[in-house]
């Protein structure tokens, strides 16, 4: 997905808030906003939103000189997902179609998102995500594929979701390799971050070399590409995933929760949906 | 009311929302961002917002060569207050309190708002308003003010509203002067939009002077700055006047639907909250 341009004041309105959780004064607050305008004139809207927003937090890691700013946050999302994991759990095996509900409870995890800027409720969440429509649902494709696939690559976006991808991952059969971000950036999840998920257990933890709130295939690393030209099966959670990955040419089963009203307009549903979908764009380099 | 940092982001998503009501390309729309970004470094914080607001405002004239882009739009609004106007009368005559009822009904107009890039509704917000607990109700205060004043100054916020403020003004005894801006600036009212809300039957109608989305008063004209010191009683509608006006000395009286949560949060309400409230700022110049 191209970069909009309503998605800049959103970058000034992510420094602010990333600035302020790094703890920046706010005279160094302003530094950064400003820092953002500099980077303004040479932004190429047709790169994908990641792509200057690793900029945008990169200015602030260096204002801040620190390197995790959402350290406590992530650290926080995970212990509350680990408190809901039981319950979750209990959810899936008491349901009538447990895949889909371990779809939903992946979906309802997106929820924890620091780089959309609204507040939010997990719980809440949780409970609207198990009886919501979907606005996409490539089901019957998806199943399909899974009961093919030998091989998974689950790409994982924020810190705290990834107790709830977990739960899915359960119902898989297949290996399933588990890819995090390299660096830090907004609570997206680290190895470290999917350790303490418990991600571990069920999966192969790796960096996918991306040190941008997606993965951008250019900066990836070798071993990521490899497993993302080769997986039978990948699939890709959030916003920034999508963002970064929407006009790739291999096929990827995004599951979003759509908090942003461009991305849900490029996706082509209302805000706040929830969506399985399955995309493979032939014409896309 | 001074700039705080979160007004940085929402002054390019007014330029935005301005640039494409003005009809620019985007392209055109990136050029007046990339202008926003530019006197970002200079803008003084204590400045208020309108202040710099202007700057964006002029930007978005300049690229557009378009004088008054919100021009449909305030003929819009008016012709549907017009519409409204028997209705608000009915409310207000067989109401308990007329004049009580006659605030709520001028604060339900300041909905039509197009600095705050919200969407609303009208008719909605007009229902929601007439039973609405009040945060700040300085109504007493304002009951004596008013029997009392000979001249009563009243500056307007936005057309459309202006009809709205015409039930408030019909409740009045007092010579009410109507001030209105002197340029085109978002939806604000101008001379022509308060004539047509018919406000010219019930007040005179003048300009306060001022080229921002607010009252600056160093950018006022003598006859405006005179009646300001000279009126028994000054009423100020809508954020734009309370972010310029919140620290001038003399006494005013503001009424306000708070729909910018850090207006809100200078006021000390919630957001969406309705207010009448009596400012006079003894200490400051």
């Amino acid at each position: 997905m191209r970069t909009y341009l309503e998605c800049i004041p959103c970058f000034f309105k992510q420094g602010l808030l990333a600035a302020r959780i790094a703890g920046l004064a706010p005279d160094e607050q302003r530094k950064v906003l400003i820092e953002i305008a500099g980077i303004l004139p040479d932004i190429p809207m047709e790169a994908s939103p990641p792509e200057i927003a690793l900029h945008v937090y990169k200015a602030i890691r260096k204002s801040s000189g620190v390197q995790d700013p959402f350290k406590r946050i992530k650290d926080k999302y995970i212990s509350l997902a680990l408190s809901l994991y039981p319950e979750l759990k209990k959810i899936v095996d008491n349901s009538e179609d447990p895949l889909l509900s371990a779809i939903r409870v992946a979906i309802a995890g997106n929820i924890i998102d620091f780089g959309v800027g609204s507040e939010f409720d997990v719980e809440e969440t949780l409970k609207e995500t198990m009886v919501a429509q979907f606005a996409v649902l490539d089901y019957e494709l998806f199943k399909e594929a899974l009961v093919k696939a030998k091989t998974i690559l689950y790409i994982g976006d924020n810190a705290g979701e990834t107790v709830f991808d977990r739960v899915l991952i359960e119902q898989m059969e297949g290996d399933v390799i588990f890819a995090v971000r390299e660096e830090p950036v907004i609570n997206d999840a680290l190895i470290e971050d999917a350790e303490r998920s418990g991600i571990g257990e069920v999966a192969r933890i790796i960096s996918s070399g991306s040190d941008a709130p997606g993965t951008i295939l250019t900066r990836c690393n070798r071993e990521f590409l490899t497993l993302f030209q080769n997986a039978d099966l990948v699939i890709a959670k959030g916003q920034g995933n999508y963002e970064t990955l929407s006009e790739v040419s291999r096929e990827i089963y995004f599951l979003i929760k759509a908090k942003c009203p461009v991305i849900a307009r490029d996706i082509g549903v209302k805000e706040q949906s929830i969506v399985l979908m399955r995309l493979k764009r032939e014409d896309n380099p």
